[in-house]
């Protein structure tokens, strides 16, 4: 058995990098990487992805450290996955300029009997149809994140479909929920989603921050404004794995505990952007979390008004 | 004398509009005339503005009725302004399709003796040069909010730079700030108009809320989710003058009461993009009001974390 209460299973890459901040070559990266990293912040996370023979043993020892439980990385002969991208202007938006799947490209994720029963699960971005083999593996209902991309929402639509029934909260951003429900109002997008059956919807809007959506009520946090944003890659992994680090922690998905969830994952991914790769959210202690979480109430209170 | 506490300076317009949810003909429309309505709600305003002999009485009426000041509303031979323009898809852009500048054209705002003390001034978008030749016209120095947009950032830079450096609130959309400071970080951009003179700046995002940005605290505000927006129109004009109404209304101008006055202009915002024109927000009133503040609250509340 482990002692881990969240899995998370994603890409794991070595990316390069340019933003008008700088430019960095084959560093750390991928959806599970960024998320597990957020997650050990506030829980015991195991990670679940495959690497190649070209994976740097540095790396394995920065996730050891963060005493992420390793038991499911795979090392299959071949290249890693990576990532080229760029980044302009206000960095809203990623330009890539070369995908090389790698051994990610014939990645089925492995899930021993010991980690079966882990009670929090995120599905990262990938093939809904390992999303949906996980998800068969899994036993005791455990509580469910997945993530998307347009990528899938127009190429494998029914898989998908079946996806998003099965989680109890979808992680999607503005325009994706949008697509996914060929809705122009983001309130009538999220009220689809969840007429399919998750609990929560919680909608990604980068720089502008995240919203959740739950059939009566609401919550919303802004992104923390920040001078130094050198480089956004992950700041969507990070913000999901923080938030269900906070969930794992807290054990139980009520209003209270998803909001709090909602403002662990802003204030990493604020970390995040910061620097290139996970340099920045690698060194995150309690203390900073505890500033960042104080300054977003701070950004956000407001005395009753005078009517 | 006049009883009001806010002048509010603007176009006043007939719109043809069309959106996915309906369309509708030479309807009232204008800055001053939204921010002359949503300041209402709070305190009593003043407008200046211009129309032409075709502008139709029963507006005339309307603004009455909710005790706006209109010694100043200037009647012209000629038409009235008159935009035309449409929204599509998530409605976050309007189309222009024609503009008719008719008598607003030719206007230079004018104010009698009588209203050249009013304590605080709202100058909604309109040339520069204008914008500086109410400023020299008021006496007692007045807490003034000006608003642009990037035909002035382009077109008049000097005497844009003028206006900002005698103001003390800039209201900007995020693209503007960085186009005004030829910064790609909203933080520095909001930063460097700081160093200008303001002591606050107003960046609104539309759909995304609204951040306020001061020497040294922040405030942001999101946007309420709408199941029903059917006309984003006068929106950003209406948070203005519900902002400078509220601030109108409280006399001074600290932290808690700017950070209320987004608030305020979020509220009644929420209420005009709701239906056509003025049709939502001319009927709203004080329980409609402290419904969407309690709203605003609950949108953005969370409890301490559990770190």
């Amino acid at each position: 058995m482990t002692d881990s209460s969240l899995l998370i299973v994603g890409s794991i890459g070595l990316d390069t990098v340019r933003s008008p901040y700088g430019q960095v070559e084959n560093v750390l990266g991928g959806t599970a990487i960024y998320a597990s990293c957020a997650a050990s912040s506030v829980c015991s996370p195991a990670l679940v992805g495959v690497v190649g023979d070209d994976f740097p043993q540095k790396h394995v020892q920065l996730l050891e450290s963060k005493n992420i439980d390793l038991t499911c990385l795979e090392y299959t002969p071949g290249k890693t996955f990576h990532w080229k991208g760029y980044y302009e202007g206000d960095m809203n938006a990623a330009i890539t300029e070369d995908t090389q799947l790698g051994v990610f490209g014939e990645f089925s994720p492995k899930i021993p009997e010991s980690h079966c029963s882990i009670p929090f699960l995120f599905l990262g971005n990938i093939h809904p149809q390992l999303q949906l083999d996980v998800l068969n593996r899994m036993e005791g209902n455990p509580v469910v994140a997945a993530d998307t991309m347009n990528f899938w929402i127009n190429g494998t639509p029914e898989l998908l479909d079946q996806v998003v029934r099965r989680v109890q909260i979808m992680l999607v951003n503005d325009g994706e929920a949008m697509m996914l429900t060929k809705k122009t109002n983001l309130h009538d997008a999220a009220d689809s989603i969840l007429d399919m059956g998750p609990k929560v919807v919680v909608i990604k809007k980068g720089s502008h921050g995240a919203t959740l959506f739950a059939k009566d009520w609401m919550f919303t946090i802004p992104a923390i404004p920040l001078r130094t944003a050198k480089d956004p890659t992950g700041a969507g992994d990070t913000f999901a794995g923080g938030m269900m680090g906070y969930l794992a922690k807290t054990g139980e998905l009520n209003p209270s505990n998803l909001r709090r969830s909602l403002v662990m994952g802003t204030v990493l991914a604020s970390y995040t952007v910061e620097d290139f790769s996970l340099n920045r959210l690698a060194a995150v202690d309690r203390e900073a979390i505890r500033d960042r979480v104080d300054l977003l109430r701070d950004l956000t209170s407001f005395e009753p008004l005078d009517l």
